[in-house]
């Protein structure tokens, strides 16, 4: 359900075009489409790749309805043959991905489409939508829970995404990124996410008192205890009557779990809140906080000796605050010609910054004895870099600029395959799986390269081949 | 398709407080909840009210399925009673908000809830997200088009956006805003929106040359021929091979529509394209641009003398780019008593920042002779102002600051009944009347109020009663 099966999901153009390509005869040729970035995200030295799945299954299942068909028609723009053509549409091309969860960097080919030229153009504006966002919140998310470092970071973000598919895919993303877990409870139906959440101010302003109100709480809720203090005053109110409940709690044999701070200033309000918790022996007692959260106010927070268990992060991480959109593209990169051979194709505009790479092009991960990511090169996929002896990785854009890559442990090819013959060709992992897989290699990564402001550049570089290629064509040979 | 039917489609804590209430014997209390945001978005003066028609259709569909209960069983988090109790469960409450398109301001509620405690708490998020997310993107349209003046906005953001229905729902919105098609085929069918679009920059690629990509482009869409001049170089390839097309098309009679520029110095090309197209007699060639445009740009090129036609707004409009979020909240304003007298409630933390108006209110508009509209009051719904003797109006948070309005020659309720007995009880505009209801408005306030930055305030204030309740609770007397 979260995922389209219409191609009405698409630009105009693409049905433009379409129906242009079958006038010309171009439709059934072969071409290579490649989806990449410019840039990493918020200013940061990585990206993390998600949304592979929702893109398959898109592929999949994409049809006409009659319905659609028939607005088709209705614009009185589209030849009866071209309709017909449409009826029986189906993906039929190859696709090949890095799989969900992988660390990725700028131009670098992160799914690559083989199909006839109609099909390719149909599927671009699906793609990008999927792949774009759901990166988009892989990427926040990561760099929150890094921030957060061993306190627990949940989603919060249901009731200020941007619609409500906005909200349960982005769930998934932030799962994906390390959250714990999302207040979204049709994300935990649909996702299998452990979802969390305490309880909100109009609970407490529904009983006569605060007091009453967290009684009734920690009775109804035992073992899930955390009470929101900000709703009246939180120092002088809110805190004094949860350490009352929670002393209440423990002559009970019960534990008061939390706090909630929603406002003010949170790194002051849960240092005095640690002070009076742990004054009146709650020395267990968490503090959860939320109140317009994002990586650099709790990077910030952290510094000042905040006193914080749990962070509960909503509309920055949901909507991907600071740069709601990844800047994610679809390029051709290569056509078959009539003999069936793949001729090369470049977009040169504003060169790096609007231009792209030609050719059918595979990205190989280097790392170190250690299992450190050393740098990435691109290459053409039929040239057969012999990494053992080391290679020669240019850079994208700066034609002098070259660098050698020796005692190289590992190479492997990041792009694998993943759909065929109209079928998706590949399992999908448990999200928690994604998930470990984030960790381990942001780990893998050099701490230079995870900073939130001017990270390392980790180096992305063309192989021999690719930059021979790349170099002949922007001259014009 | 657009609208969740599911109320899993909520943060878990409204569930977990409505089975606290039910415990508590607190759920059949009529509640009352106020939907209003603290903060015009984007540092403007104005803000467009979107989203009742969905925010309605989710309170009139809302049912548990037998899939989400099983669910909520396999939590064991609630109990039998509860669980059973959810599977008669509708939302009965009535609501009354003002209608699509109408220019609201801070504070004032926008929708307005009176319900059972527990069903006002579960629809919390669902309105939020629907109406958050639509009035933001509608009010983010209304900035762009209003810098863009007479020239066409065309919406192109599908591919950026936050997920396929953050692109579809937004469509609709930047519709209302006053943009003039979009490119999203889906949003055409399921809304009836104009579409529109042009060519990519994959169609030059695949043919022998540009110019020939350009003439298969016009011959085959000789009513709608738009040329993306920019995959090589604009001004040494693309324009030239533009103008040969159009001169081509005007010797058999056809007419060049436009051409498109989507990179570079658009404010530079623009201009530059145009004296060429002058130049060969092409004077009535269109230019449209796109590329990473927004309100403040589009004002920038203008005073720049660019010369532009129409404007492809995608990534910044699509995903509001600048605040990707609009900050509203739901808040209880009033609580039955066990007589059925309202009691006020009121949340008092960190002052108008994060405080809350008591009681159950109505807003109303204030019109000069000339229809302008001069101010608007929020006052108690008990209270009957005279409003042709002149009203006090008292700031919502300096409690000193008070202003007499008078020559009222109109004052309009805001707030209208839209829903009553799970049933909708409003006609729905079509989406075309809404949107001149937008620029009709916009129209009315004055021009200092539509700046983009630092805009001249829009007066909401306090009536007597409101103000005299807000000052008692917040003394706690």
């Amino acid at each position: 359900m979260t995922v389209p099966t219409t191609p009405l999901f698409t630009d105009l153009y693409q049905l433009t075009m379409m129906q242009g390509y079958m006038l010309t005869g171009l439709n059934k040729r072969m071409a290579c489409f490649d989806l990449f970035f410019r840039n990493n995200p918020f200013g940061g030295g990585y990206t993390v790749a998600a949304g592979l799945e929702d893109a398959l299954k898109f592929l999949q299942n994409l049809h006409f309805s009659e319905d659609d068909l028939e607005y088709l028609v209705s614009l009185k723009f589209f030849k009866k043959d071209f309709i017909d053509y449409l009826k029986d549409f189906r993906f039929q091309g190859e696709v090949y991905a890095v799989p969900e969860g992988t660390l990725v960097f700028p131009m670098e080919p992160i799914l690559r489409v083989h199909a006839p030229l109609d099909q390719c153009q149909l599927v671009e504006t699906g793609l990008l939508n999927i792949i774009n966002f759901q990166t988009l919140i892989a990427t926040k998310a990561a760099r929150v829970c890094q921030e957060a470092g061993s306190a627990a970071v949940l989603e919060f973000g249901l009731r200020r995404a941007q619609g409500p598919d906005g909200a349960l895919t982005a769930s998934r993303s932030a799962y994906i990124g390390g959250c714990t877990a999302t207040s979204n409870v049709e994300a935990g139906k649909v996702y299998g996410i452990p979802i969390g959440g305490t309880h909100a101010h109009s609970w407490v302003m529904a009983f006569e008192s605060e007091l009453e109100s967290f009684r009734a709480f920690a009775e109804i809720y035992p073992d899930n205890t955390v009470l929101l203090v900000d709703t009246y005053n939180t120092l002088r109110s809110g805190v004094p009557n949860a350490v009352k409940v929670g002393l209440e709690m423990k002559e009970k044999g019960k534990k008061l779990l939390g706090i909630r701070l929603d406002s003010g200033d949170l790194a002051f309000l849960s240092a005095e809140a640690r002070k009076m918790l742990d004054g009146a022996g709650l020395t267990g007692v968490k503090i959860f906080t939320s109140n317009e959260l994002d990586e650099h106010i709790i990077h910030d927070m952290k510094i000042q000796g905040a006193a914080i268990d749990a962070y509960g992060v909503g509309t920055r991480m949901i909507t991907a605050s600071g740069e709601p959109a990844l800047s994610g593209v679809y390029k051709m990169s290569a056509m078959k010609d009539g003999d069936g051979e793949w001729l090369m194709k470049i977009k040169l505009t504003e060169g790096m910054k609007k231009g792209t790479l030609p050719g059918v092009k595979q990205v190989w991960r280097l790392r170190d004895k250690k299992g450190e990511m050393m740098a990435d090169i691109m290459e053409l996929e039929s040239a057969r870099p012999d990494f053992e002896k080391g290679v020669w990785g240019y850079h994208p854009a700066v034609e002098y600029e070259k660098k050698f890559f020796g005692n190289i442990e590992k190479a492997d090819p990041l792009l694998k395959p993943v759909f065929k013959d109209g079928k998706i060709e590949t399992e999908f992992p448990p999200l928690a799986d994604i998930r470990d897989r984030v960790k381990k290699q942001l780990n893998g990564l050099h701490p230079t390269m995870r900073r939130l402001l001017n990270p390392h550049i980790y180096k992305v570089s063309l192989g021999e081949k690719l930059f021979e290629e790349t170099r002949r064509m922007r001259r014009g040979v």
